[in-house]
């Protein structure tokens, strides 16, 4: 359906893939941790971090980059990935969550979404088929069409009428995006909050409009972890296995092992950025937060056998003082650290999947690794 | 006197000198502009970052580190190199510059200045003694003694009085470090404001008590630039040349090289850093300030000819939106940009002295690069 576009499945382990999908602007080994670059940055990084760090596709919020810079400057620039010099492959959401999430200042029509901006107040409207004209601008291989996030929780009735609204949406969207079809790969969003009905309902509409890859959306919005598995459980069964499956927005590295093992290929989430930045350090037994006053006098890197820029060149003693003090240097190295954790984690499961034992690194790794309070994402 | 240190002119130009310094932690080429490392970093950009730049030296403030982290906890890193990574020479002021410009809640006596700390407001004492003991901690290669800070504009009474103090403590900062004296060169600092007898008076008295290096402090605080060169014209000819002479806290590019025409050989200043930050961009014509609408669809480099990370890989349009949307990768970005303006300014500025075209290099960067509103620094 697309010749700029494919997914390859080369292994499974259990219920586990690795595969490899194809983009218009380079290959991407799955599974894959996206890191997310909002207002085209990945925070505290540039796109020469990221390339060290060996990411293999970079998201933007399709909201943040309409109000600023405005899609027509990033499609004068030649589209995301060369506004940002990051010249790799890269994924657009539709702006609906960032949009549905401003609550007070939003309404939902049939026709879109009427908001306000949270930067001057400004009347706009997000349809189906405008999301699909600014995500053309900005020019990513893989976009996101405009979907209903309901929040958790959220009665069935809300979620049912959510849920309806979306495949219509989803409708609209393919529509139009097949209509001026460029180079890039819409995926279907499967909706439903936590009703295994609805689920169900969602993935049968979605898959009827033959998208290119799915996503799974309205999880890890405050749900208890134990209402996830079920859905990705249950999805995974109804999901035709050649077509890519994207988790948006998930979660912690245990999170990501354990949904992996559903099937899942694709992964986006801020946690490793955004905890950076208040200094929390992700390792293989848990988290770190690096401003305690144990690490004053601690001259060891983060962990001992990381390769990343940071702890390779510094030590918990620096680091502490450098977020202590609010040094910006601090919330970089931070930053390189905790996206190198969730690059290597999933490139490590890939390995394991490859080498048909996922259940035992997953096993392995969920162990020993300390969840602590991020049970909620 | 210090078999540690050591400075060598290589080749003068008119007034202007071309040196080799030689400390412990390496060897620096002069003219140099080392970057301010305030509270062991320099802002925005980490060690590797300032390898990578070509910096030789970097400055440290011991008012910051001595209340954050402290200096024990640097001398159990192994000194400020190790601390921070960087590895390379360093430099430490004393703190006499941070402690004066708190002004109310700071009070100077013979035996040294009391101050409550910006942070907790605990009361502290930096005695000349003091200073060499917390800057011996700090380990660093070149370090300061404490002194009087005068303002401008200042009388010729006070500015006696600070003169006269600062000779005082002078002495006794170099028998303390006599008495214990490890790898690090003390230099002496000429206050006296803008009075030309006071100058000649500091000279004097400093010169006598035999230093490694000599300062020269006090400029740059708010003076017409008018002011200044007289000082320097001065002062170049009563030191002695086989000493270093360090300008503290100086410049705009433009004040760098008519310094580096009265025999300067060393220079600190937070402006390429501080400016970076917002999003002020240093070029061989002068500023551009890179918030500017005019730049919202710029996609060429900061300049066409800097090779640093900065203008290889990001357009200004990219960087003006970094910029405006609160991005922490920008200010990195233009930090570096900056830096290397300043590096590459000042080797340049070597080699056209070794190969004796210092007048007509100063000539050329002078009449090309507009100080625009920058007239006092």
């Amino acid at each position: 359906m697309c010749e700029f576009f494919s997914f390859h499945l080369s292994a499974e382990s259990n219920r586990a893939r690795a595969g490899k999908l194809l983009t218009p602007h380079g290959e991407i080994q799955t599974p894959v941790f996206m890191p997310v670059g909002t207002a085209a940055s990945v925070k505290a990084v540039d796109a020469d971090d990221l390339k060290t760090l060996g990411s293999q596709i970079i998201l933007g919020n399709t909201y943040h980059l309409y109000l600023r810079p405005g899609a027509a400057v990033i499609r004068e620039a030649g589209g995301l990935a060369r506004f940002t010099g990051w010249m790799g492959p890269t994924l657009t959401d539709s702006g609906g969550f960032q949009v549905f999430s401003l609550r007070d200042l939003r309404r939902v029509a049939e026709e879109g979404v009427h908001f306000r901006s949270n930067i001057d107040g400004s009347p706009h409207l997000f349809t189906p088929e405008s999301t699909i004209d600014i995500e053309r601008d900005l020019g990513a291989d893989i976009i996101m069409p405009l979907d209903v996030c309901v929040e958790y929780p959220t009665t069935h009735l809300e979620a049912d009428r959510g849920e309806r609204l979306t495949c219509r949406w989803a409708e609209r969207a393919r529509s139009h995006w097949e209509n001026d079809k460029q180079k890039q790969a819409l995926f279907g969003i499967i909706q439903g909050s936590v009703y295994p009905d609805l689920r169900s309902r969602a993935a049968e509409s979605i898959m009827a409009l033959d998208f290119p890859g799915h996503a799974i959306g309205g999880l890890s919005v405050g749900e208890p972890k134990a209402e996830m598995w079920p859905i990705l459980d249950q999805l995974d069964t109804l999901l035709p296995p050649q077509k890519p499956r994207y988790l948006m927005g998930v979660g912690t590295p245990a999170d990501i092992i354990r949904a992996i093992g559903y099937g899942i290929d694709m992964f986006d989430c801020v946690m490793p950025t955004r905890n950076a930045r208040n200094g929390t350090v992700f390792t293989v037994d848990g988290r770190m937060i690096i401003k305690s006053a144990r690490y004053t006098r601690d001259f060891r890197p983060l962990t001992e056998d990381c390769n990343c820029l940071c702890c390779q060149n510094y030590s918990r003693s620096y680091l502490r003082h450098l977020l202590n003090v609010g040094e910006i240097a601090g919330l970089r190295l931070l930053t390189i650290h905790n996206l190198h954790f969730y690059l290597t984690t999933v490139a490590a499961a890939r390995e394991a999947i490859i080498a048909d034992r996922f259940a035992e690194f997953s096993r392995g790794f969920l162990e020993r690794y300390d969840e602590g309070e991020f049970d909620v994402a």
